[in-house]
């Protein structure tokens, strides 16, 4: 069938791609021209702008957004001034649910169909497929089942289902009305948060594990090493990774990409170690916190990424004001110390 | 090879069963003989007592002991008061890795082996093929390839090496000297833990995505759920974990259990929640505590396991106590409540 | 000074008693008459509606509303439909702070001063006077300082200010505009949860002491205590917390009510440990989520109360639900188990 | 009455002084001979080797050790090569209480008393007087009452106990047989890692609420910050931790000091923010562990501050690493960035 991209990102372009190889037509645009040539090139069909994109549409149109939260309502908005009832316009970004749910509400009143599709895949989804949580009107959602189909890895991906009914086990789920898939994509990255944590603290665990191999001053302040014979152990992170991928209750997709990472680059000597975090981790807290819901797993690994950019700074800081303050115990420029009588 | 068990358990079983599809003489034994009359008729060599094990053995033997953590060392010096310089004990239960390093000492005096195998995989292992963490002295680990070799996934996993040397990429690893298997295996399962909860706690937020559909005690001190219109939504949790496992970042080996899990009983109904752990995940974090690792998301999880037995009672009771010591807070029954000026 | 009150519960009522003690003016309301009757007994002027109170007052009027969050934002409104360009309503419940920066925007429009009054203190206000955190414009800030004085400690509170200036010495402080008030109130609360929580977990710890000293089943599925014969102390809890207000580097006020609790019912009997958490502590993690501020300590905190709560349910049957599909580990009815092979 | 010192640094010193302005008579030992003059001057008897200072000890004999954790057992053993059946040993120092339960009993065959003091206070106590928690014998403990009762608080102190049983209202406390001191004290720490990272938490957020203020740059991967009305206020920390010391539920010691290191140095420019922890956080988690008591909190604490040392920085990396391998993010090198379809 035929639908309208709007933002040709590294997403963006990789599902038209995607769609273009299932045989959808696809009309695009974007703010950077070469982004829509590009397109253009393989076979889409590129528009100058949001008005000629909608009117190269046939009725009932659909236009898919792929554009960062922070201007998708702006968009969403310029779309629907070009649309007439029947019409639906999807977010495909990483957009808070909320506003699925505000816009929905808002373009109803137009008849538009307001759909939020949240997207998982990452790089890889080109090849793998995306999994698709969906959000929207029932009708609008089963119109648009070929490009879900289409986007989504589908039956072939290995896991075929077994007489499963529904579309799941394809990848593809319509979650709920609008907002619903967003809330539900919102949902999986802060398991993701949380999964990606226990991976890191884990391999950092098994780095110490030759810590009683290592020297130490014997610095009459410094906690010693408890029974030291016990951590003389060189382990090597990838080769774990690699065999945990293989047979093992941790074994995931994200394991193995950690066991490609480490394989690469076993110091991971390219990172620096400030960790980003996109807005759905921080949702996912304040949906916990809203309906009561004990999240500390997920809290906890959101936050040591704030702790990463340093964002601790000040508090840590306020802890060793207090430590000289009733201690006078002066900061040491290494390794843990002993306090004296705390 | 040749082989004998000791500990016939769900998991010993299986894996003498794996190993004599693949054409190894296993040699069992177990304090109940039904289990060892079980797998005689399937082609074991029964012994009536660990004596008895040891003499049916070639020399070098190989005793593999699958039994509780608690009775390990027992069983360990028993069979090796009938052993000769060469023998070799395998670890392959849940023995804290101190144990090994321990055990391997002593056992060297008298020209033992004693290796430690960390094994994942749980009741799946036997079709699946177990994941195996290995440690232990160089020459003792070669030999018994073959065993290693069949336990695991091997090359037919559907994950298959691709011109990977070593063997991570078949399912076991020489992770180091006697006890690194069992490290190895140890911050596994505090992974694991980390992971499992992760999950947990999503669903657990997917669950409570209908709070605002709900109707509330209009009670004055109750804090009132800000905006419930963006938690409307009634989310099918099985047919999300479901759509999870296609495409997805978070797309795992546990998802898929959890669901079937979800599938076969949605609302979880077979289970209180009170949830058991293991030995692993408590000295996961306290070889994170003895080397300085930060591990908060690995000690949120297993702390919300005591947790779920009721252990912060008391401390629970003391927060309440103090709330009505300075505000005269009575504990109410049901949902959350407004304190008032704390 | 005159000022009138609305809402005349613990809170307000004492605040009534502690403000006439001090010679000023209270004209009061309540929608309960007998409160209304209490304090006009021993000396307030009472008042049948919103608008006889307002019309009770002399011009800048000051109307102080004591009020559950749930209903202030309506009375606030019924409030100024009364009032005139000068006058003043201050909230001093427990609100959102962004309610205090809306309304204050709202009613500056009409000329009306908003203030917002984080009070701490709790019952034991009335006699040793409030912790005030203030919040709006300067002028109507400044007018109500004879007000504030006389609710706040001062400065016989035995912490006298040494040449100190400004007001927190005598315990009370304007913070900035409209919203800083309830802003560092809210904080305030947050850290409350946090040490509250910190005294709770350790007296867990202390109990729990005597481990060591009790029988446990000799089940082989059984992590066995590690080393017994260290855990074999019975400790005093209400004792221990009685000397660790004397000179310890933990003294606090709250330590005094706990030990205090302690002390009358040394096994909490009158608490079942369902702990509430108001508006506060969760909103203090909004805050930290927005800002990009790492709060895992306060977070965990409030958490906790959540799971005190049974909230953590369904996530823990989830975790049972995972570890019987991998390891077919039933659920155990008491303590912690020994998982087989994970 | 009279006693021996080993171990004259900052706190060993003080202790002695304030013995002696409570007229006992104190003989001191320390490896470096300045240290024993200083003391010596002011009226303490020197002593030149740990034989010397048993020596000039009347029987029953008790030596008081104030020494690093590392070399306490060392020199605990020296000194019970000199004494005889019914002296006693003192153990003031910050060692495990696994010390105490293994020296009293290696003591006991030698009819000597071992006794463990945790010893609260810092640099105040000199002039405050230190908490002592106590573990030993019953009898050894009697006997130097007047030593506890001389180095504690003391009934003066302002909290005087109104016809209280016991020794805990005036700073003292016989907690249980040798250990219980040192276990108590331990739990003690690791309640003040929890209490002082609650306070550091919360300042930092307070720090944060001008965060709307602030011009962000408008990327388009960077999520904006939501509402940043709300987040426009200058707080002054120093005046807000002044303000609370006055009437409210989070006033404590900890807090006075904070409150005066703000004034000092409200940026806290002297501190890098590197926070050193002593063992007793460790144990007190490990005691957690071991009794299956949840201590998130408490927990969440500890490792903060070995983040704060860096220690978090090869998980970090491993999680860029992760982000990298999906979703093909670079790490930005400043603020919160929007992930892509993670």
């Amino acid at each position: 069938m035929q639908i309208g991209m709007i933002g040709l990102g590294r997403m963006g372009a990789s599902m038209v791609r995607r769609l273009m190889k299932a045989g959808h037509e696809c009309v695009v645009h974007d703010i950077n021209p070469a982004s829509i040539a590009d397109l253009a090139r393989d076979g889409a069909v590129g528009a100058a702008s949001i008005e000629d994109l909608v009117g190269k549409l046939q009725k009932p149109r659909v236009v898919w957004l792929m554009l960062p939260a922070a201007i998708t309502r702006k968009v969403a908005g310029a779309v629907a001034d070009f649309m007439e009832a029947g019409d639906s316009i999807v977010d495909g970004g990483n957009s808070n649910y909320r506003d699925a749910v505000d816009q929905a509400a808002l373009f109803s009143k137009k008849g538009l169909n307001y759909l939020d599709v949240g997207t998982s895949g990452g790089v890889w989804g080109l090849d793998r497929g995306y999994c698709l949580m969906i959000g929207g009107p029932d009708e609008a959602v089963k119109r648009l089942d070929p490009i879900f189909a289409s986007l989504a890895p589908g039956a072939d991906a290995g896991n075929a289902p077994d007489g499963a009914a529904g579309t799941a086990p394809y990848g593809y789920l319509h979650c709920g009305p609008s907002g619903a898939g967003h809330f539900v994509k919102m949902v999986h990255n802060g398991i993701e948060y949380g999964i990606m944590a226990a991976y890191a603290e884990g391999m950092n665990i098994l780095k110490a594990a030759n810590a009683g191999a290592q020297s130490r001053d014997a610095d009459a302040e410094t906690t010693p090493l408890d029974e030291p014979h016990y951590y003389r152990f060189d382990i090597d992170l990838a080769e774990v990774a690699e065999v945990w991928r293989h047979g093992s209750v941790i074994g995931s997709w994200l394991l193995d990409l950690t066991a490609g990472a480490l394989k690469a680059d076993p110091e991971l000597l390219k990172f620096s170690g400030r960790v980003s975090d996109s807005g759905e981790g921080r949702w996912t807290l304040k949906a916990a916190i809203d309906t009561g819901v004990p999240a500390p797993v997920l809290s906890t690994a959101l936050f040591d990424r704030f702790s990463s950019r340093g964002e601790a700074e000040y508090a840590d800081k306020l802890l060793s004001a207090m430590r000289f303050a009733f201690g006078g115990h002066v900061e040491k420029p290494k390794s843990p110390t002993a306090g004296e009588n705390e």
